[in-house]
């Protein structure tokens, strides 16, 4: 092993993720090529080869999914007249001061209206819906796409994780009950598991959000925190239940079977695919640098040849064979660069490609070869006959092993309290917070920034699934709590 | 057959393609809802989801070829500052009556630099390029990205033909030495004739286009003209040799072998795949509607049930059991929607679905299924347990038999001319006229003017394979030919 050590590229991770993630964070974007935050607009970043092909590969599951679930892609224009983001108020006050404006257009001057890059697409789309729907028999209407977005964002930008362009899927529904449109809710509660937790290794969960943290004019929102660790939450793909907020304004009507004209009742739901990715990448990795699920890594197997001189010639041999043997399965690159083994042992790792395969002299006099699987470091001697059938099984449990161990329990991470101090206290220790709270409606708005000016933490609302604690009165004012909630830091 | 006419849906094409294109294509694009043009913003269509999938299809195979060839993908920003447009001279000036700026973000007011929405991303990329490639080992250095552009078009617009906004790949590679550059431009007409000839059976010939109607910073532009018949052209896609006009303001330098610094030759291809779909809907649709290639159609293969009073269920049973046998391979619908079989027939054979199953009673008894095929109606009666090899070879050779049917000898289309007279009948005639021109310099630039203003015509160029004509003359000027040019109208 200290061979190795001696041969580590100056290109190495050279931070600890532990001691210090921001830092950790922005090497790794940096040496394992993922986005270039060079580009001379700030808040925009490029993203490179590595990211692109691992981002694309997490579309096409996303959009699989959405299409098993009933929805069908379109494509929205990216620019949206002024006039329509004004129909419903409440969206327009909530979008209004993040969006980027199209004023002029060639040589011709001012447009006679501004048109907004779209930071969402509901006000594209929903004049379109009031055209495209007509009866009950076109409901549910269920369309997504997969674009980007624009938000002028004043925060502090992170690559992938927050930045003022983004790739997302946007699914907009529309569905002929409230009851109906609540179902879908929980379809997409259940997809964001499906996806963040079993093939993005990311663990989550779903909190209705307080009322003054809800989507611009939706009735409810429901968000997925990912689980960090250090009781840190960052909010992923959340669904909202939108009613009838949209369908007034925009005439999303239909007749129904009595013969009646009915206004819809409205779900959309937008996975960001892009900082899913970030999330993904600042979860899993390590000191080395990348682990990826198996699925999406760029390069599944690296075959390493071990050249000792005067053996390259049946080393470099049995690599390709090998190579043949594999390539149509899984994405393969044999690395006959001039690089030293160890160097490539780094690169590759640091890369996060999940299964390398070594081979030497050695393993050719033994009819074997070495495998070293990446998430863990285990290193196995396999027998040429048996190369095959032992990888197959190896990447089959691959992402399960990743996801079986990064899931938090959530119960683990929480801590009850009682008292504004104690909770003071559990959120610097790195907990999330588990508490009573007067209410999450618009009226618990006074507390909830006492929670953040004074707790240095966020009300991130009432857990879906099953709450079993239940709290007297609420942690800042003391008044009779109606709901538990949690509180938590978030990037 | 008079039967089905009965049952025509009102919402079929009632337009013929010979005798008005114009309204045969608007139609289509409405009734088999591939684009909504009602969006209110001029030149902004909606792509709807027959057309969305499609054209991801064609992405997906664009793509696949471009990685075989050495590409990789990334995902640049968008915007573009103004300062990076203006870095070269003749690129500002091609573009900047094409631009939208976003001159405003939120509610800072306007921003302290214009930001171009992407007309076209080599002011976007190069800079990177200039940090991200140092040595010759870098070289070729190959990068493509998906995306979609924006230009401020004062023609016409049409759905997917022309619009402000579209969706295209643009690929971006740098050199160490022109000659690879030429390598690469022809390696893109190749790929060019790969996917629009074979996979999308369009018609197309390669042209060298005249200097005054290159791309804006190019050297040359090599632009393919689909053959649409009828004398008329579309340009698709081209590839541009940039030689080093790039590659010195943008500083894309890496240092060669023998140590010195060289600036990088480069090239640039841009397939617009939207554009590329509503050549094909327009090329190879029929007075039924849309026909596709087969791997393109979003539904390949659609099963009728032909329902008798009191033999439903044996027919629904086979339809379904039918349905098994083959969902696993293809995109298979079976269509028990309460529509006549009539309906169903007139409605996918204007979606373009490629084979259409029939089973009703008789069919049951004979142990047999009605296979049509869409392209030529060719109908056929094929035993049960025949059904999936002759699906398989069908399907294998479907688009085959379209591209050879489409196919069109470039020959047979033009005319060989010796005056303007002689040119401008068989313009008229819906020809391409191949003549002599006296220069495709700039100096030719006068004649161009000629025919454009009194032939009603364009030059479209040299071709780029061989040239088996030659004249003595320019058909405008008289002067000492030098060169052969093809004179056509253009969409």
């Amino acid at each position: 092993m200290a061979k190795k050590k001696k041969e580590a590229p100056i290109t190495g991770i050279t931070v600890s993720k532990d001691e210090d993630f921001s830092a950790w964070y922005t090497e790794i974007i940096e040496k394992a090529e993922l986005a270039d935050i060079r580009y001379n607009v700030k808040g925009f970043v490029c993203y490179r080869p590595w990211a692109t092909i691992s981002i694309r590969k997490m579309y096409r599951k996303y959009e699989e999914l959405l299409e098993k679930n009933g929805h069908l892609p379109l494509t929205m224009p990216s620019l949206i007249p002024e006039s329509n983001l004004m129909l419903e108020a409440a969206h327009v006050e909530g979008f209004a001061p993040e969006v980027f404006w199209v004023t002029e257009a060639g040589s011709s001057g001012p447009l006679s209206e501004k048109l907004a890059l779209r930071p969402t697409s509901e006000t594209a789309l929903y004049p379109m819906y009031s055209i495209w729907i007509r009866s009950y028999k076109d409901l549910p209407f269920k369309r997504y796409q997969s674009c980007q977005v624009w938000r002028y964002e004043g925060k502090m930008t992170r690559p992938f994780f927050r930045g003022r362009e983004f790739h997302w899927i946007e699914a907009h529904d529309v569905f002929a009950t409230e009851e109906d449109a609540m179902v879908q809710v929980h379809e997409d509660m259940k997809m964001t598991y499906q996806m963040l937790q079993d093939e993005f290794c990311i663990p989550i969960i779903f909190f209705e959000r307080p009322q003054w943290d809800k989507f611009a004019g939706a009735i409810n929102t429901y968000a997925a925190d990912a689980l960090m660790g250090s009781g840190k939450v960052l909010q992923l793909p959340s669904t909202h239940l939108l009613g009838q907020n949209f369908s007034k304004p925009f005439n999303v009507k239909f007749v129904d079977k009595d013969g009646n004209e009915k206004y819809g009742y409205q779900t959309c739901y937008g996975p960001a695919i892009s900082r899913i990715y970030g999330a993904m990448i600042a979860y899993l990795g390590d000191d080395k640098g990348l682990i990826l699920p198996f699925d999406l890594a760029p390069i599944q197997i690296v075959i390493v040849p071990i050249l000792i001189k005067g053996k390259e010639k049946i080393v470099l041999e049995k690599c390709k064979e090998v190579y043949e043997r594999i390539r149509d399965k899984y994405i393969v690159k044999l690395d006959n660069s001039d690089d030293s083994p160890g160097s490539k042992f780094y690169y590759w790792e640091m890369k996060g490609v999940p299964f390398r395969i070594e081979i030497g002299p050695k393993d050719v006099a033994n009819n074997q070869v070495v495998i070293v699987k990446r998430h863990d470091g285990q290193k196995f001697n396999i027998k040429n006959k048996e190369i095959e059938s032992f990888i197959e099984n190896m990447a089959e449990n691959y992402t399960k092993e990743i996801k079986e161990k990064k899931m938090l329990d959530f119960e683990s991470q929480i801590e009850l309290c009682y008292e504004k101090d104690s909770a003071m206290e559990a959120i610097e220790n790195g907990k999330i917070v588990c508490c009573g709270f007067c209410s999450i409606d618009n009226k618990g708005i006074r507390c909830a920034e006492v929670v953040e000016k004074e707790i240095g933490a966020f009300v991130r609302g009432k857990r879906v699934d099953e709450e079993k604690h239940e709290f007297a009165s609420c942690i800042i004012c003391g008044e009779p709590a109606s709901c538990t909630v949690y509180l938590a830091k978030s990037y």
